[in-house]
């Protein structure tokens, strides 16, 4: 068995590459824009060059087993984006086709939160773990759920959007998703900094948020000026956390993992996020859950856990019957 | 392979049990008092002499395949009952190793909801379906949840307890499980009839129902008012369905599954239930799920549903890798 995987993933600003050895090394890796290409044509012929160049020098010519990439709205059975509000390309497009058709190599997709919970099945927190499911606290909130050592990707391949719960059936803030009370609109570092500004307008106590004109306020401001004691800043963690927490109760009645991997800048927070979160999630759990979910931090370094995560899903490249229309014959150029 | 299986239904009532083909035909059934013997060994004597009748009489001995049980909490992974309320029984009960060796059959068991899911999947409505939610909207709201053709149980067996989904964050209704707001305290029969008390102390407009002593209302006289073309009755419904569809749409982005499965007493309102139902999930769903989801009723005869369920597993008992513990070695008695 060829001993590589090529992993990408593809960001809103960089699209990040490297080449990961079945143990989770990465070999090597290195990153260009996303944007710099409006033609997918031209990016692609950028990416083939530059992941050549690393391929070459690690001495990795015909040893690639797969490649996964991790990108926006990516669908894991069609192989295609179909709309991406981030990405400066025309959808739909027929992504894992076109890779493999350059690459000359099999090639797996799906959305980054799916690909993060494969890599951490596969190199992280999460090894061993049949039953789990992927949160990434992000500028949105992403989710990647897994139910029998698979990921869950529902009858049309968009399944795990949990960061679109709705947790405010009233009243609730408008999400980009156009309908109003989504978890993420609460739970991401996005979410933080409207807590903030929601809180700072609606009370008068001193904090060392408002020397920082509100519209500029970010999650990591909140967090800076909870380290210091701030109790407003403390507030916003106990509240997105109490939200967090409640969501992941009724998330449990649905799947009962046995843990929940926590990702993401967001988690950086630590206990000031953490505590309020497992305090909430188990005061609200359905008695027979009660105790059970342990709440684990993701173990993937945070500079590699993007491509990580997307060179996992390259190993599930051949052995997962990818419909025809998606993987090219392993033919054309190879590298 | 043996032509047949037996599907036993334990309810806190009756207990059904029926020999079923591979197409889902009850050759034959029959029920026990579920109360009538405090003790487990007593009730177990008697539900094998009445079963052993109806396989002699049809000329099933050493054709029984595997036993399917469905049982209040009952347990796939452990073979166990750790607590069942509605049962008369001494918790932890070994329910799949004691029947496994008293009848020398192996045996699987599952919960209600969860057999309803592996019958509607084997013999009805779910035929042919990978990823679908059945909903059983009785006394309760349960649900058993499959993805991949797997029903979903958890890492501890007891995942897809979606009536228990907080629908009310605040001011919610009190459950039986201690919590408050949970899905079934408003979408289950007895639900319609604590909102039909509601509805008709809120307010003051004249209704049939208030012919019927407020604590004696039925989800039935709801029902019957509803279809007489009651006003508050038809508004209850309008408010149930509501509730429910918003839920669903909240499964959605779980699992995004290609169909509900809509089953038990409530689910005979039909459109009264159906309709708003519809509207709301649709309404409510995230824009990439919209129009997908079908909402199909159970095709289940209702005398045979609870007994089909049940016997769908009996197919699993013995080629899912079912613990030691739980399943007897095929000897001690013979049928």
């Amino acid at each position: 068995m060829k001993p590589y995987v090529l992993g990408i993933d593809i960001g809103g600003t960089n699209t990040v590459f490297g080449i990961v050895d079945a143990r989770g090394v990465v070999i090597a890796s290195n990153s260009i824009k996303t944007q710099k290409y409006h033609k997918f044509e031209d990016y692609l012929n950028e990416l083939y060059t530059e992941a050549k160049k690393i391929i070459e020098a690690n001495d990795a010519v015909d040893k690639i087993y797969g490649i996964g990439i991790g990108a926006p709205n990516a669908n894991y059975y069609t192989g295609m984006i179909d709309t991406a509000a981030n990405l400066p390309w025309e959808t739909p497009l027929a992504l894992a086709d076109l890779v493999s058709k350059k690459f000359g190599i099999p090639v797996a997709i799906t959305n980054d939160a799916n690909a993060a919970a494969i890599g951490e099945m596969t190199y992280g927190a999460a090894r061993g773990l049949k039953d789990f499911i992927m949160i990434t606290l992000g500028t949105g909130v992403g989710s990647g759920i897994v139910i029998n050592g698979q990921l869950v990707y529902g009858h049309d391949g968009y399944a795990g959007e949990l960061g679109h719960l709705i947790v405010k059936r009233n009243n609730g803030r408008l999400c980009g998703c156009g309908r109003t009370g989504c978890l993420e609109t609460y739970c991401s570092a996005t979410g933080v900094a409207r807590t903030a500004r929601e809180f700072l307008e609606a009370r008068t106590e001193a904090s060392l948020l408002r020397n920082i004109p509100i519209e500029d306020i970010t999650s990591k401001d909140v967090y800076d000026a909870a380290i210091n004691g701030d109790k407003i800043a403390k507030e916003i963690f106990e509240y997105t956390g109490k939200i967090l927490g409640e969501a992941m109760a009724d998330m449990t009645v649905f799947s009962s993992p046995e843990a929940f991997i926590i990702f993401g800048g967001l988690a950086k927070s630590g206990e000031l996020l953490l505590k309020p979160m497992r305090e909430a999630m188990e005061k609200n759990m359905l008695p027979i859950f009660k105790g059970k979910a342990k709440v684990l931090l993701s173990e993937l370094k945070e500079a590699d856990a993007a491509v990580l995560g997307a060179s996992a899903l390259g190993w599930e490249a051949k052995t997962t019957p990818i419909p025809a229309a998606t993987v090219a014959p392993a033919t054309a150029v190879t590298v």
